[in-house]
């Protein structure tokens, strides 16, 4: 396989102050594989679902060629549920359940012909699950990984051990404070630099997202959306977008791990124009193309 | 003149976690002046301050070039006074005071050579006295404009009658949405530009600023500060390059207001590196244009 990824897989509730939709598929490994196969068509899946998740989009994974052998379905048991709820401003989001069922007894094991992979995009789990992904595969070009507050305070050793494997870390604004114990962003994402990755990418919503390595900066705005219906699934999204391009291209030099920033940024800003991930499953290449130019034309500027 | 400032000048008491000045210079005249004396040696400004404003400052107003004879100076009263206390994240602040002294006589009449300046940078005053500015000059080629929350909330008709004569109108985010009672930026924003204005600036602090014109967006990040010493007044010193670098060029596309952003972005970036005017006071040429620099390196990336 070209790119693995392994995360939840999930029926999500989600409350938006406009709408709400009812057990929706999501999950950050349904969020990245539908993403990044969009760029390549070498994806293996590693994941555990009930077998009330839905066989349709199980059916969809497979046409995009998403790889299902590491895909465990259980007979007769109940697929992870996530509900919240955003506040007025969608930047803000309140869990009212999690369910973790089938996903309560998840153990990543990545089948034989996923072990040579280059690519290893890790969702937000565990990062003890996330360090025995890495421990069975066989040295991978790049891994990225995301986390989350959860970890952070319940895990933070293991999180901390992990990290030491990780080449890109993906993390939210918070995520980043909340690791390097620091409120400077960018003192933080300097701080997580020194903990293992060599990149971190910390994304911060509606103000895009910052690549910091080594000394560089790399800054990204936000797409403006006028009306964004649900945030579930963006930063998943985002981290699909930019493992499937490198994945795509094979080159992790600074100048594409820029460009891949923007695919994902560009990606991410789709998912949010609807619940759940009915807007990226309709996605043209020409639809990622064109906002990718959006991106070019937004930032623009002529020094002299 | 080539560039016409009206606003307030101020000695300002400021806290921060970290530090405290007290009765430092400051207040958007003095920012914006300052600021734009880097870009244009023709500069007039219009201001009151009591006589126990510091002669080297003013001094130091001359030696830019900024033409004073505009300048009002009460003999026996006291400049305008402020006070204000920043949260732990430094984007909040809380006013302690504010002694407005010889400010609340403030009363904007314009010398006669200033009268057919070409650009035109109102700091954030009274919209009545604003539009008092404008009815004195005669046809500008552009108009600048900031405000604030203070005069939205009690003269708001007023600014909506300002705003029908300003070309840009410079605000942060709560303003904009304030203004255009609409939580979505990019709304707000295109519901600004039916209000009067051609242009709308929204600067987001450490997010960076967003311009504004008919369908095009400009998105600039900030610069990545890791020690911000005080907030104070890079709003105004962003508005005096934004301003400055227009003047200078004379050119007023939208290629060229891109550039003016970086330019607003740029000096703006050294302003919070010290309190008050501290550093602004002591940029050279060179080191405005590396940070020049430095925002093309941090936002670029190829397409191909």
């Amino acid at each position: 396989m070209n790119l693995l990824v392994v995360g939840s897989i999930a029926l999500d509730t989600i409350e938006t102050p406009f709408a709400s939709v009812s057990e929706t598929p999501g999950g950050s490994a349904l969020y990245i594989s539908i993403s990044a196969s969009y760029f390549t068509d070498s994806i293996g899946l590693v994941g555990i679902v009930g077998d009330d998740f839905p066989k349709d989009v199980i059916d969809e994974l497979k046409q995009r060629n998403v790889n299902l052998s590491g895909l465990k379905i259980v007979p007769g048991e109940r697929t992870f549920r996530w509900a919240g709820k955003y506040h007025y401003d969608m930047n803000t989001r309140e869990t009212i359940y999690t369910q973790l069922n089938v996903f309560s007894d998840f153990d990543p094991i990545i089948p034989d012909h996923f072990k040579s992979s280059k690519y290893i995009c890790l969702g937000n789990i565990d990062p003890v699950l996330q360090m025995k992904v890495l421990n069975q595969v066989r040295s991978p070009k790049l891994v990225i990984a995301d986390t989350m507050n959860f970890w952070i305070e319940r895990k933070f050793d293991e999180l901390l051990e992990t990290l030491k494997h990780v080449n890109v870390l993906i993390v939210n604004d918070a995520e980043a404070r909340q690791i390097a114990r620091e409120p400077n962003l960018i003192k933080a994402g300097r701080k997580i630099l020194k903990l293992g990755p060599d990149v971190v990418i910390i994304k911060k919503g509606e103000h895009g997202a910052v690549l910091m390595i080594d000394n560089a900066i790399f800054s990204a705005p936000a797409y403006p959306i006028e009306a964004i219906q649900d945030p579930t699934g963006a930063g998943d999204t985002f981290a699909g977008g930019f493992a499937g391009w490198l994945a795509r291209t094979d080159d992790v030099s600074e100048k594409n791990l820029r460009r891949a920033v923007i695919y994902g940024s560009a990606i991410a800003s789709f998912c949010v124009e609807d619940f759940g991930i009915n807007r990226i499953r309709k996605l043209s290449w020409e639809d990622i193309q064109k906002r990718f130019r959006a991106f070019k034309e937004m930032t623009s500027f002529e020094v002299d």
